[in-house]
């Protein structure tokens, strides 16, 4: 299986933090956002989304969107569970990571740590800092009842959520402000076969 | 089954489109977001995100964001698939949708359709034309090869992106550009048990 990423994005991160906790073997090709390499006709083929991460399959498959590769490779794992109630909440935290917490914890980092907080990028930048403590408090109030957010059980709605989440302090977020999130980050960091970002 | 929703939000509406294709008994209870009763304390009990659909099952509990609510309530019927490539690519549309459509088209179309476009909000408005008719394009793209968006299997996929497409005139989006888009919503609203959005 073939893995086309970058490694400091947290989207591609995902995928290898779940690699690397089921020991999936793989081949990891590195592909520059910035420099247009998501845009040539090329990796338009791969994702018509023009968009990383994307997997190519042994048989040339291939899928994209983060948190659908994180299902697919999971599947049948101890980081799933299909009974229905519990599935549509791993979704429903990882939808809610796309539509509330990405654009803004995600982005805020990305004008900062890729761009240097350019002068030009700074009102968009303080915009996003309300809509990511939002998103911060949100999981702050589920972490101070369940050790995993949907639960007893590590899944992967925790690892979508926490590729953004433990570096939001490259996007201005403080998260000392939020003690359930940071027990939470070392209950994740302190879990067999973890992966730092960029390893 | 109790479900809190909008009948002209297209989110809400993926939930009574799918309930109406499956017969499934619920009582609508209708939310709304302009007079801010998704921000009450009694509704944030329900869903902390603050956020409509959410569904309440007969035991009390609750579940929030329109597609992690379909694939819940779509398990094991014909409109989903548990393969996992299968399932991972209803899961890569429905991820699209919330990332790269819903944001453009449907904040078009609410701008525009439930606030009458006011002089305040038409930069915004015109600021989410070329990222809509981006998201348009890829669907056009799929829909060309595929008569649904998974292949030849009518699926939640196909009604995350039916709710918010088949209205983006509302938004600004000229659909006669799309044909195939335009004879993959036919294909839809013919399906047995079919019901509008708003009825």
């Amino acid at each position: 299986m073939k893995v086309y990423g970058d490694r400091l994005s947290g989207n591609c991160y995902k995928i290898s933090l779940l690699m690397s906790l089921l020991d999936i073997n793989h081949q990891w090709i590195d592909v520059d956002v910035r420099s247009g390499e998501t845009a040539t006709q090329d990796f338009l083929k791969l994702n018509p989304f023009g968009k990383i991460p994307v997997i190519e399959l042994d048989d040339g498959c291939t899928l994209a969107e983060s948190n659908a590769i994180l299902h697919y490779l999971a599947a049948g794992s101890r980081y799933i569970n299909d009974e229905p109630f519990f599935h549509g909440n791993i979704l429903k935290w990882q939808f809610f990571e796309q539509y509330s917490h990405e654009p803004y914890i995600a982005v805020a980092r990305f004008i900062n740590r890729y761009l240097g907080l350019p002068a030009e990028r700074r009102a968009e930048y303080e915009s996003k800092q309300a809509g990511g403590h939002a998103a911060l408090r949100i999981m702050q109030s589920q972490l101070e009842t369940s050790p995993y957010l949907v639960g007893e059980q590590y899944t992967i709605a925790d690892i979508s959520l926490f590729a953004y989440t433990h570096v939001a302090n490259e996007g201005g977020f403080d998260l000392t402000r939020y003690p359930a999130i940071e027990a939470w980050i070392e209950r994740i960091e302190s879990e067999p076969g973890h992966v730092g970002m960029g390893a």
